[in-house]
Formats: C-alpha cells, structure tokens, sequence
C-alpha cells in the first residue's frame, strides 16, 4: 500500500473499524457519514495473542479498501482506551492490555490511525448523524456482548480523567450478583446484554416449551441472541420473557445514569437494539417507575440508534477524518 | 430592612442559606468565601404548610444580616431545583412543590434571591474555595439525611435537561431493597446516609452492648447520627461498625459514579462526613475493591470536604454574588 496521508490523495478513503467481542466490521466512510464497501471478520478471541487480532484489523481495512490509498483509519475499540488514544488498556472481551496500537496499526497501515472506545464513537456518530442530533445532552447505551456507553455534552463526549468515562456497563446492580467477566460481581451488564439475553432464554428453555429447542439442536449451550431475536419475532414466549426481563433491567441501569447526569435523551445501541420496541417497551416502563421525581421533570426519551451496528464505525471515521482534515 | 439591590450599597452584605430535612443555616458570606455572622433555625417538616418553612429561612437570614442591608441572598435546598432556578419541585424532606420560591422570598427579603440545589452550592463551593479547586473534573457527594450529588467538569456543574443532574441518592443499588421516602425502594441514601447509619446502629444495638443504650436512655428510637459519630470516637463496636457498613456502601455507589464519570477527584461532604476516614477508609477499600479497571487506571482521591457543614451556604452565596457584580 502506498499509504495516502492526505485526505486530498486522489482517491484516497478513511475506513472506520468497530472491534467487539465477536467480530471486526471495518468499512470505507465518506465525509456526510455514509458507509461505502464494508468487510468483517471473526475476532479471534480473548486468550490469544494480540497480534492475530491485529492480523484480522487489518485484514478488514485492507478488504474494506479494495486497493485505494488509505487516508486514515479510526478504530473504534470494545475496551478501556487511554484519554491519549494510543492504547487499548483492559477489555474484557479482547487481549490488549497497554500495547501501543494505535502507532502499531499506524506502522501496519501505513496510514494516521485514531483509537477510541467503541460506545464514545457511537454517541459521535449518532451526535453528528443519528438519534442524538441536536441534543444538548444525550447519554448512549451500546448493547452487544456487554455494555458499553457514552456521555454527550454539547455534542462532545465526555472522556474522563483516564479516559474511561461512560463504562457504564460495569456499575453494580445486585450486590453479590452474577459473576462479571471483569472479575467483579452484579455488574449492570450480567442483566442487561446479549449475554444477559442468552442466559436468560437458556434457564427458561430448561422449563418451558420454546422454539429455541429446535433452533438450538436440544442444546441450550448453542442458543445465540440472534436466534432469541428471531424466536421472540416468531412469538415465542421463552424468547419474549427473555427480552422482558432484559428490557427491565436496561431501564433501570438507565433510571440509575438518569438520576446522576439528567440527560435530554437517551440513545440504545448496540446488537441487542435491532429488537426495537421488544426491548425498549419494557425499558421505558422501568424508567419510569424506577426515576426519582419522575413525575415531576421530562423523563428523556429512550430511543433507538439510528445507524445501527455501523454506527462505532462511522463514529470511528469520524475520528480518523478529523485527524488528517 | 431597606434591601439594597446593589452589592456596592454601603455595609450591605449577601447571606447564604441553606435548608436541608432537619435545619436551616444562614451566614453572612464576603467575596473570598469567608463566613461571618450565622444563624440557625430547625426545619419546621416535611409536612406543614410552606409559609412555615419559609418564616423559619427569612428569620435565619434576617437574624444573619444582623439589621445590614441585603444585597442578595443564595438559597441552597435540599431538594430538585428547577432548570431556571425558580423554585423546588419536589424534595423529600421539605414541604415545596413547584411553588415559585424565589420570587416568593426575593419579595419578602427586598434582595435579588438565588436557588439553587444544596449540593449543586456545595460542589460549586469546593470548587472554588475548597477540596475539588483546580480539578479538571469532580464528582461531589453531600451526605446528610439523604445524599445529594453534583459534577463539576472545569469548575462549571452539570445542571442536566431539568436542573436535576446529580440526583444520585436516588439510584437503586439494591433490588427490592429498604424504602425510601421518594418512594422507590433500593436506592442509594438508604444505605450510605445519616439516615442508613442510624438505621444500621440500631439495629445492632439490640444484638450487642453499646454506649447507644446509655446514650439514648435505652430507646433506639432516640439515636441520632451525632450520638453514632460520638460513640464511635469512643470506641463502641456498634457505632464502628454501623459506620464500616455505611463507609462500604458510600464506596460501592461511588465506584458506579466513577464508572460512568470517571472524574479527577471525588469529594464527600455532608453532616456524616464530620466522621473523615472511619467513614472513608472503608469506602476507599470499597471503591478500589468494586471500581472496574481499577488495576488499570487512576483510582480517584476520595476527599473529604473542605469547607464543611459552611459549603452549601458558602456555594449559594456565590450564585447569589454572581447575581449582583
């Protein structure tokens, strides 16, 4: 790659990747937020070496690219990013633990890479492009794997003495609650994720009739948060139950953030979001009942992103394009 | 009184007040945050008619001034404020519901009158004078009868979309938990609060010997949280304890603020903070032990107020000052 590091280069592009738990999506992003040619990869798992990670980042960019010079790249990373945005300090679901990758992928890429957490460049996106527009104050919810998320300001995301604002995910709900892969218990995101989905189908599955038997083979272990999506979309009571009880929770870990930071709006991201109202119903009635003086202010509206699961991308992007602009 | 609107009227002064569940304090208040002359009323109750109220905060204040005219006078409530700082909507522990209180007061004190909530002035106090000065951001938390909260980012506090950001003695920390006054159940101040420590200490005085017993002629009913603080500095187990428990729980709700704000600095005051360290050893423990990433960030000072039970006072003194410079 010859490694453009202007925007101006004749036909150059800025590729935004969003690295969770599970996959790598990586895509071309023009300047008014559109996505243009898009590739994704497996990711390769927390236990193993950094560098097959990057392997499969890279990988993504170059698919994403076809060929054309590489203007920027920003990496919108699922972990606890340094307020530099040069590393990935912790993440539970990837193995980075203070390697400087932004530089390393810089080196790799041939290219400026910016670095960020993956739900501070989702609230961008959705702030610049998405359901946040406008909003003085916005919080952003990212559900996937775990719980991710983001405060806005005046369009600007709060980032934190260390860098680490908006971990929402990780506030204690039950005391003594379910084990957290992040080595603590009762953490907001053991309730509210597509694990959180999953787990709950599964102990329901164990006692009820449900289409997901047969979806998952009579093993509960293969169950997905896809196939409860589909299960619920099919009727299936197991698959509703399990986004009910999901859905409560996600309103009140957001009656919790409501009470501390009075958002003007509240945006829900991530995987788990596709369901829509199956799951966002049963937060707004939480909220509800659970938000001091609720009936006494505007309680925010909870809503749906609006790019999707390419918004840490575009929001990534974002980042990469204000690097070499 | 002649109520001189000018803060340059010869010998005029500007009081700050402030009014929790249990008492009103005004002071006299110079430019550099210095207290003069104060006075002190109780609260008539959350259940009188506001006029009561309201006798008891002009009362103290006149009683303040000492006969000077007043240039202004900050009033800090213990309860939500609205976004215009015009009047309380609603406050567990005092009787306003959205009647329109600085008007009210401005009338009766022929001074220009500010509102705003007690730990909102208590966060801008320490900001300016006291243990968050300086800080790129800071989370205060004013423990009282209740907790109060409120974020400072540059020296600036967060106010939110209806004047209520900072409400954290209202998050659920424990499902189905005790109830609260807002009438919720599990949240915050039921367990990290005058209230909570009271609570705690009673419930173990029927169990194990205490000074409480003699302290409170053997009603615990009669124990108040000055007794609590008081047994403690004499070495009773139960008072010790009763504060460990509150401490662990001040440090696990702080650990979830922390996450989501990732602040430079954490300040508590309030009435219980009179305590220092055997209430915020075992937060400290407890943030470091509950605050995810810990190992691999900057672990907030956990700080005790500087200005003590004055803040409030001294903060609502400084938005009442803004009014007349």
């Amino acid at each position: 790659m010859s490694g453009g590091t202007s925007s101006e280069a004749a036909g150059s592009v800025v590729v935004g990747v969003d690295i969770g738990g599970t996959k790598v999506l990586a895509g071309v992003v023009d300047p008014d937020g559109q996505v243009g040619r898009t590739a994704r990869r497996t990711t390769p798992g927390r236990r193993v070496v950094t560098s097959r990670v990057e392997d499969a980042l890279v990988a993504a960019v170059r698919e994403a690219a076809d060929g054309r010079p590489l203007a920027g790249v920003g990496v919108a990373a699922a972990g606890f990013v340094d307020s530099a945005g040069e590393r990935v300090m912790f993440a539970p679901h990837l193995p980075w633990q203070g390697q400087p990758l932004r530089d390393l992928l810089a080196g790799r890429l041939g290219c400026p890479v910016a670095l960020d957490n993956d739900a501070n460049c989702s609230a961008r996106a959705e702030g610049h492009h998405g359901a946040a527009r406008g909003a003085a104050s916005a919080l952003m919810i990212t559900m996937g794997t775990g719980i991710g998320g983001a405060v806005l300001l005046d369009g600007v995301v709060v980032r934190g003495a260390n860098g680490m604002a908006g971990e929402f995910g990780h506030m204690q709900v039950v005391p003594d609650g379910q084990a957290c892969e992040c080595g603590r218990r009762g953490c907001w995101e053991q309730y509210a994720s597509g694990n959180a989905l999953v787990r709950e189908a599964r102990a329901l599955m164990a006692d009820l009739p449900s289409v997901l038997v047969e979806m998952s083979d009579g093993a509960p272990e293969q169950v997905t948060g896809p196939m409860v999506t589909s299960a619920a979309e099919q009727g299936d009571l197991v698959a509703r139950q399990a986004f009910a009880t999901v859905g409560g929770w996600l309103g009140v870990g957001t009656a919790n953030l409501v009470a501390a930071f009075d958002p003007a709006v509240v945006v829900v991201g991530g995987g788990v979001s596709a369901a829509g109202d199956r799951l966002l119903d049963p937060a707004r009635a939480a909220l509800e009942r659970t938000l001091v003086g609720a009936e006494h202010r505007v309680v925010p509206p909870l809503v749906a992103a609006e790019l999707g699961p390419q918004a840490g991308m575009v929001g990534a992007a974002l980042v990469a394009r204000s690097l070499v602009s």
